[in-house]
């Protein structure tokens, strides 16, 4: 099979794109008796014209994924000094560096929190304790130059006990559900926010301040629907931070249904709840800047 | 807080969709003795004019996610009758029709295959076990009537035990993988593939009839690279089917390590291999009919 | 802390166990053009004399938990010839030879089923698919001599339309579900057995048979409840092989729920059932011989 | 078939049980302002005389597992008012007065940590975060009048990056392992402990007691093992919490790899490591009081 006789055919290869995806790894900060550590699970996806692989099984201008395995790693060990975004840039200028065919780079770091072990109230200098949830950065960039930065987190899990309603909705033939105005709001957040071309951000501190804006803003108000929360949360991380252009939120409804006591001559006024995970309401909408 | 706040504010909602998913539906078919039995999970997503629900709190327009998994149910007792293709246009056609304010709906189901337990060879009535893998369709339409079909599987893990190279790659100097010749190549094949727009398909005949040609496409050559085999595969389905436009591939390439057994005195030439999830190589494209 | 202040305190470690669990084993037949491929994720467990490595930090008996996975690739280049029973004993063999203070050894063997692409009908020589379910064997052994094999089955998921029921059920005050003669019967079969002490017994073929067996008694009755049915498989099981001593059966009943379609003026004579994962049924018992 | 012909046949039901599993619900405290949560997923298991419904279909002595699901739920209203140990009684207590046929019942309890959501340093009043791990309760009881009461917990992932070897073990032909003094120590904790015969147990003090205990006895020696640290840590619960008879503890070895950074002229002296999930290691021990 050759080029041409894909052209003749009328077939051709048109998106691609390969990368590593699952390298995990743990750097230990040991200059001081006071470690610090990371763990880290980056993928790295290249575009590029890498075509001829493809076709006709030419790998010159393939870099292996196992290469990208082993550079990942390198590279953590004088360049990861400080935030994921910042190493995520080290890599996408690495990869882009490597040769004519990459077009495009993007690193993907998934930072799992460790909290260090408390004894006697006194953190421990060498010894932690995983935490919930998940920090995400995504650096792009192509050979042209230009660089994009992306932030999130996933797995923060919340609830409201009340404040929360759904009323006033469109009904049609298929609309068994009563209005409420007391509910439990239960979600998952996933977020995902973009860093305009700003210098010398501090990323850590702009995470930990968007994940507090976010848990803050999901308590301030009746929420008569996950949507308008969901717009009121990205708002306001909007006009705290100036340096973020866009944020994205995607909001499972993790639904508790009231439990029907009555049959059994007890009174259920927003007490007893039975939890569920399917089927789920997923509510996702942007809020960003207008220009 | 009002929409006219937000315009001055200079921050506002931009793209957003809500829907619900894992709507898990059983439909037995027993008009006769010999049953026949589908199992789905719906996910259904609208896309339209709900500003007015996030920014303030506005519910009037929208229909609640709990009436979308009532719809999907009763639907499915008159109108799911053959593909899953089908029943996701008639739930497309259903929510588009449904108000001024549904702009885009998209249906993306997800079929379990279930085969007849066979009894002295002889297929059983109305008992059932189910198989490996999972078949995906995905329906979009707009209020202007256009209408999108793509199928799609997931969970197809193949395997070839030699007829697999990998050599004369580019090498830098964080290269450290050796060429081979004869390794294994297994992946989990995912495929999305799209419709062009003919009249009366036979959604289930080609769905299977593109399932065999991808199985059988994997194993007609010497693979010098996943990415040769992705080809491959995605042109031998667009060489024989004529009613797909484009086919996108994604193959995790699970990694099987030849295991260094001379420590211990002992020849491994391609016998004993470390099966690995992580890290894996990620290897996509799309092929398609060029016009 | 030494031994002797542990028995002054009256605190001691009692029953201990150590191993490597995880060791995912691919083994490619080559000898001809036909390949076999065979694939394994075992585990390791050793009980023994270990209490110093624990109580005091002595880790001389303490063979490495790396040295196991070694063990087990090693050891599968020339022993692993037939089933994962006899290759579970093989490795029994092998740890309880090793030193002194190991007492009983268990190697948990989970085979994961791969079968051949077919093309054109025909079976490919070195192509393959992988199917549903898994195999289990539990080979274990003491010091002493003593052997005990036993076989299992895992995820194989089945499912009845009709000719199950659940009626005349004992009733309280906490008791809502109507009788019904006609429901859904679904489940993941989760099957244990042993193995009398029967020399040169095929286990290939024994658990090939039992699984057809335990589909084929699935089919054949109304099922009054899980606890029936369970007790039917198990049975017969064992009037059909008599080189088994005793079944443990384990069955989540995969709740299908008739979805209330009359308020949308629609029957619902068993076509339409939600799905459910939870809560769930849990149905266990073990048949046995007498003796 | 009845039960005669089976005793004929030499073939007989022995242990079975039956239940209702992953009851998930969700308590809402709402007396004052200041709202209390409390997430359980609970899991009900009868054993007893319920051979007939095994062997003859007779349904007559059999609790639905829907009833058990009711139950539950209803239970919680009222007797749902303190720690997990204390319902599970409650629900203990109930099944076994149900009727002559439960002969044992089993609670197990999974509690989901809910932390409040801080607002300008200040907890919120009905707003909450998902903190990682889980809370576990087994409460046995009889139909004699015994109870037992075990507690637990899982999901407690620690790490430490120094004051851990692993040396002098013992070596064999497939023995590749070098010895380290300076390694990475990483698990996830499960611990189970049994509380003796005491009465008014403060069962939440106790809990998270217990875990601060665990927390503390990682991070206070140098490790020799994964053994010595799971006995150090069952020890030293016991030292300090008089009420408890036994701790058992099962600890994955989460292995991290020291990468090797000398091919590429780098140092690697205990700073970068490949995390890794497959295999590992499982280390578990008893610790308990001598009578």
């Amino acid at each position: 099979m050759s080029e041409k006789r894909d052209v003749r055919s009328g077939i051709t290869l048109s998106r691609h794109n390969y990368g590593k995806c699952g390298v995990r790894l743990v750097k230990v900060f040991r200059d001081t008796e006071r470690h610090e550590v990371m763990e880290l699970d980056v993928a790295v996806t290249l575009e590029g014209d890498f075509g001829a692989s493809y076709t006709v099984g030419d790998n010159t201008s393939l870099l292996a994924t196992d290469t990208m395995r082993n550079t990942v790693y390198a590279l953590a060990k004088e360049r990861l000094t400080s935030s994921i975004e910042e190493f995520g840039l080290v890599l996408v200028d690495h990869f882009l560096k490597i040769g004519p065919t990459v077009q495009q780079a993007r690193v993907d770091i998934t930072s799992v929190p460790w909290g260090r072990i408390e004894v006697d109230g006194k953190p421990h200098d060498h010894s932690f304790v995983q935490e919930a949830g998940e920090r995400l950065a995504t650096v792009s960039g192509s050979e042209d130059g230009s660089r994009r930065f992306e932030a999130g987190l996933d797995g923060l899990t919340v609830m409201k006990t009340t404040q929360s309603g759904w009323q006033d909705f469109f009904r049609d033939e298929y609309t068994t559900l009563p209005d409420t105005d007391d509910r439990i709001l239960a979600t998952v957040v996933t977020a995902r926010w973009e860093y305009g071309d700003c210098p010398d951000l501090d990323y850590d501190q702009l995470w930990a301040g968007v994940r507090d804006r976010l848990l803050s803003a999901f308590t301030d108000h009746y929420s008569p629907s996950v949507q308008n929360t969901l717009y009121r949360m990205g708002r306001a991380v909007l006009e705290e931070f100036g340096e973020i252009e866009k944020i994205h939120l995607s909001f499972p409804n993790k639904h508790h249904l009231l439990y029907d006591l009555g049959r059994f001559g007890l009174e259920n006024e927003g007490v007893i709840f039975q939890a569920t995970d399917e089927p789920y309401g997923l509510i996702e909408g942007t809020v960003e800047r207008t220009s």
